[in-house]
């Protein structure tokens, strides 16, 4: 793990407490699915701070995440029900977003997409949570669903101290330039290799 | 992510039943923080499955994950309350194991460090959990604080259906032979890199 030193002070004319209080742009990509795990476990962390952590999950399938979505949702509920932690939301592109009135169907990702990106817009630009999880954002934007510069400029001039996360594969190299963090998870062994299929608990 | 197809089936005399149910060793290891975040995302789907997990820390501060810990902790008491989920236990080596009489002084890490693994091994040939989290352990293996050799003898025999996830840089050839999925956390870009020091929320 880091040891806490950075290796250069930058001349940007921010105290050390500004700086470390500074929103951060921070992108998992990479072949390994460890991508969403790791966005999950810092939800986890924002959770513990008392964050409004909201999740949007623009795959096709819920499958994959359903335990992490549970887990977060009834951390959701110990916090209405007790204060402890933080409000934690979970939306799903699948057959539209909670929040629309039009129900999706399974031809029109593109324009689900677009509404997704829509309203994750206004939020941010009403501050309205503390961290913002975009699961497999990177395909609307390698796919052209959503236009990359107006997302990076987007994500580049967001108001307030709002954290955003996205994962997925094939990050564009704008995305990655306006970036504070990138992680990419690469694949040394994975079981697939050897005839095994994806299981419970490990896989989703 | 991977599409869940196999790349080929394995002459093993296993039925794709047997083999997506096989207990798996898992390793995260490479230069970047995901490693440990990504394990306790695991845990997230671990607990939703109703699975006991059981986290073990083998690092001298408890600071980095204390919101994993106590978003998990919550877990653990939601499952206690209502049944949903499994349970989950943390402990930490910190100042001496939990489970141990003897309090631990910041000199005898190496001493404390083959407690917590004798007390892991104990429990695998109890199988007394589904889902071990070895966090920060490929040091103790690094260090010569534990028998490399007999720690993969004793995970490539543990009995049952017991899933094993090892955190850690510089993983040991031998762990990573015998683990059946390892992952790599690279770097690619790190706030750290720009001055930045870490954050509440997202370092720990």
């Amino acid at each position: 793990m880091p040891q806490g030193q950075p290796v250069s002070v930058p001349d940007d004319g921010l105290t050390t407490r500004q700086r470390r209080n500074r929103p951060l742009l921070i992108v998992h990509t990479g072949q390994m699915k460890g991508k969403s795990t790791a966005a999950f476990g810092l939800a986890l962390r924002g959770w513990n701070q008392g964050w409004s952590t909201a999740v949007f999950q623009f795959v096709k399938s819920a499958r994959w995440s359903v335990g992490e979505e549970n887990a977060l949702r009834a951390l959701d509920q110990v916090h209405a029900q007790t204060g402890q932690g933080g409000p934690v939301a979970w939306y799903k592109m699948g057959a539209g977003w909670s929040w629309s009135r039009t129900q999706g169907t399974e031809a029109d990702h593109a324009a689900q997409a677009a509404e997704g990106w829509a309203e994750i817009k206004r939020r941010l630009a009403a501050t309205a949570h503390d961290l913002y999880v975009l699961d497999e954002f990177t395909y609307p934007m390698k796919w052209g669903w959503v236009d990359v510069e107006e997302v990076v400029d987007t994500l580049r001039q967001r108001p307030g101290r709002q954290h955003v996360v996205i994962t997925g594969r094939d990050a564009d190299p704008r995305l990655v330039d306006a970036a504070d963090l990138v992680a990419e998870m690469t694949k040394i062994k994975h079981p697939m290799d050897a005839g095994q299929k994806g299981q419970r608990g490990i896989e989703w």
